[in-house]
């Protein structure tokens, strides 16, 4: 006799298990762990080099980095001083809940503030897959365009915030393809709640407030 | 009485039995099929606008676009007056071989010279799936940071040809963030064989090339 399984379902349901481990560890542990989702090529690792180094005297912070092939950007966290654990996922298209459950063991999270998990480049699949962090921020460069929200809209729709990046680009790339206020505004549609920050990880504008809203959930989590 | 089976084996054996059909009937009727496959916003969409304009005298060409949600890069295609085929995958994070085999009988093939597959914005899933196309074309941007061969491997192994796309934004995003000769060998290293074109779809830079390669492509093959 055969019975019909959803296989989907069934492989998501695995990681879910795994997914209420994590997040049941963090929020005993009152750890702020933030899930960065997007593109290959949106400024994932900048962005975090830069704000380790902006809130060093402020808050400490640990990197898991999800990627299929090479350790480059838990190298490039490093420089930093921050503690940073690899994931290769070999030819994977997303980071697992198991996968981020073995790498917190090998992080010294007792000591630290805040956790980022860097997902592999891919602005699709992470969205389904949840990890049991505290919230998930979705990163798009102006590079990509403006209609990337109404085109992939689950990841813009679960985050709770949106950094939008390489605006030191946005005269190069020109108004045609990246309307900033169109970006926002579709991705307000999806998720009245989301958090935006327009940054540049190359010039650091825009980070002042990133920061300070990274500071302050530290704060209210701790408090809690 | 349990069997174990290996799942991802099992779907991909299904998707190769289409993508053999859909490359037999291809190769029948002598048109060349290229799946284009990138990160979202590498410009797939404005790199096709152009080259069905640039080619309107000389080729004949016709579209199967993929998209998560919206028609909105067929209807982009269409005011080329090229016929396209809008392929909503509703999630799905690739394309598939039973889905362009639906598509193509969408299309009037019989009065084309080569079609173009527009993959799902995903540079890691689609180079998994056979769709029985001639070949891969992988399209990077600039943006995206000259180590992308090297942390995503799969598709610059797999693929015919490589598009550098936004060589426009050369300069404003800085040698240090994207060297052309890096990108370069280390797609060659690869795959000797890929056929490497910079171009600008926003300038037009580099479109000669590509264009002669697809005439080129398309004659080698109607006089088989």
């Amino acid at each position: 006799m055969y019975k019909k399984v959803n296989l989907e379902q069934k492989i998501l349901s695995s990681n879910e298990e795994y997914a209420a481990a994590n997040r049941h560890f963090l929020n005993q542990n009152k750890k702020l762990c933030l899930n960065m989702i997007s593109s290959p090529g949106s400024g994932k690792t900048t962005i975090l080099a830069k704000t380790i180094i902006m809130l060093n005297d402020k808050l400490k912070i640990g990197v898991v980095e999800g990627d299929i092939k090479t350790d480059l950007d838990a190298e490039r966290i490093r420089k930093t001083n921050a503690p940073a654990v690899q994931i290769q996922t070999d030819g994977a298209c997303h980071l697992s809940a198991v996968q981020v459950s073995k790498a917190l063991e090998s992080l010294p999270v007792a000591n630290l503030d805040l956790i980022f998990i860097e997902n592999v480049g891919n602005l699709v699949c992470p969205s389904a897959f949840e990890l049991g962090e505290t919230g998930k921020v979705v990163v798009l460069s102006v590079a990509e365009g403006d209609d990337k929200p109404v085109k992939y809209p689950a990841i813009f729709a679960k985050s709770k915030v949106m950094l939008i990046n390489k605006i030191d680009l946005l005269e190069a790339v020109g108004l045609t393809d990246f309307n900033i206020e169109r970006a926002m505004a579709d991705a307000r549609k999806l998720n009245k709640d989301i958090k935006i920050f327009p940054v540049s990880a190359k010039t650091g504008k825009g980070f002042d407030k990133w920061c300070d809203w990274l500071v302050d959930s530290v704060k209210n989590l701790q408090s809690q």
